[in-house]
């Protein structure tokens, strides 16, 4: 059985972000660790044939709200970027560069300050220099960064990712799956811990 | 400002049958009386031109683990009937009958009954003499049942009930419109809590 945790997510999905802020230390508290990996929802929800849900305008109204309110009954500062909602593929490439270049650890710090500073703090890291930024405050050469992302090999690597998690039962974001169990949403936190408490217990 | 709150669910729902057990409980902790609407989920998703989550296999595959997941954690009986999924449209033709012959409470018991013969003892409600059952177990006549549920009137009550949910902006079950906001889920009833408990604290 993988002890690990992977923890799904699309840069762009406020939700994500949500779970982003919980996930390690709701693993951490039964003695789990939580990989972390990029996927583009569009590219899911093109295989499922679901609209996304700012393309359903009776929906997106009620997810704007859903977003705030939920924001507020957890406690977590939110803040939509300017141009919200868009598709977001270069930090994930990002990512996946940093992870290779630089190891998973600062790969996962990565993407938790790029979820702070897109949603937490509003700032839109679809803009490159935001994006760039992020990564030099933790040690990574711009330059190099700027060449990773537009690598064929990242490129293929993210697209496979995701064929590689829709095998795994991936069809939204955030999505977690543990040992063989799957969660769907950052409303399905409480199934996970659930989860992972009787499974502690059991061993 | 309307004091009540108003339920919407389509039978077929299994997430529905879950909040039904739930929604008068929570409303009345908060001096809240529920008015229960069936709506079908089918003409709601046509509008939206979202699938139904059975259409999708990938994602029909979690729902159903996550149904039965849902179930354990908050302690509530869930067998399927036989056949399920499916379409369930004259229990809601039924209970609109009811309504208009023999009051609110009736209708609203009549509706409970439903979801728990259909989700909590399996028993398949889309069968008419299932359905007779249930209505006639409350004094209503069966024969004058029968005959309401073919009433064009009744059909056309349905049909516009859905289209007036849709315009208060509901486009998924179950859905609950308390004042002005909408929470859509049984994964939402917290929310719902929450705004509750801090509307009356408000007043």
């Amino acid at each position: 059985m993988n002890q690990d945790i992977t923890f799904y997510f699309d840069f762009a999905s406020p939700y994500a972000y949500f779970a982003a802020t919980r996930i390690d230390k709701l693993a951490a508290a039964h003695g789990r660790k939580v990989r972390w990996m990029p996927v583009l929802l569009g590219a899911l929800r093109q295989e499922t044939g679901s609209p996304l849900p700012v393309e359903v305008p009776i929906k997106w109204q009620y997810v704007q709200k859903d977003l705030l309110r939920s924001a507020r009954l957890h406690g977590l500062p939110y803040r939509q970027p300017p141009g919200f909602p868009k598709f977001l593929i270069d930090p994930a490439r990002a990512m996946l560069w940093i992870r290779r270049e630089h190891g998973d650890e600062l790969a996962t710090a990565f993407a938790r300050n790029c979820f702070g500073a897109n949603f937490g703090d509003g700032v839109d890291i679809g803009d490159a220099e935001v994006l760039m930024g992020i990564a030099s405050a933790l040690g990574v050469d711009r330059a190099a960064l700027a060449a990773g992302i537009k690598e064929p090999a990242i490129k293929q690597q993210l697209k496979e990712e995701g064929e590689q998690a829709m095998r795994r039962g991936v069809f939204g974001v955030p999505f977690v799956i543990a040992d063989e169990e799957a969660f769907w949403g950052f409303d399905r936190l409480d199934h996970l811990q659930a989860y992972l408490k009787q499974s502690s217990a059991g061993q």
